[in-house]
């Protein structure tokens, strides 16, 4: 399986899925957007994460956590909350986050060749 | 709010979270992805859906629905079971599915300057 793919367990377990437009003006964020995709793998009960960006600079990062637990204990870690603040402040036009259960979970296309 | 965001009601509701890797060879992908993206946001209970992918060929597709027997709905749906094959068959190297009980969200930057 390719590496950009999360290495999930069986569910249930949990998602967050952060939608965003970077504004054309952004300098400062791909280091810290590596810094912070880097140090939520390093958090207690990650369990992995995905990311993708287009030209027009829309992205979609999915990180997956064991529990709600882990999740609050990432957004109020001390140097997640500063990057935060500086993706308000200056690099995002617009962003939805959602927290989410996952459920139930398939990959492919191997083995799949009957359907989904 | 920029459009590419999808509109979606206060929680719960649910999401189809489709991370994927495309070959570098997949003639007719575009075409088919985009009716299918337009297909899937006129079924009964789509809600939206936000999507992306880099140059490297990863993307993510988040679809949201209201209830789970809406994304069966969609899954079974005839056009949609024909493309799935042909996904499977000529253009993903990999992919990922994951069905999801979206519990809370957020956006912003707009009035979140007190940090998130």
């Amino acid at each position: 399986m390719p590496d950009r793919f999360a290495k999930t367990p069986k569910p249930p377990y949990f998602a967050v899925i952060f939608s965003n437009q970077l504004r054309d003006e952004h300098e400062g964020y791909e280091a810290m957007g590596d810094a912070m995709y880097k140090l939520a793998l390093e958090q207690p009960g990650c369990l992995g994460a995905e990311s993708t960006r287009d030209g027009a600079l829309f992205g979609i990062t999915v990180s997956y956590w064991k529990d709600e637990q882990s999740i609050l204990d990432w957004k109020r870690n001390a140097e997640h909350l500063a990057a935060q603040r500086l993706g308000i402040k200056d690099w995002y036009a617009h962003y939805e986050l959602r927290v989410a259960k996952i459920e139930r979970d398939y990959s492919g296309p191997e083995g799949r060749g009957k359907g989904l």
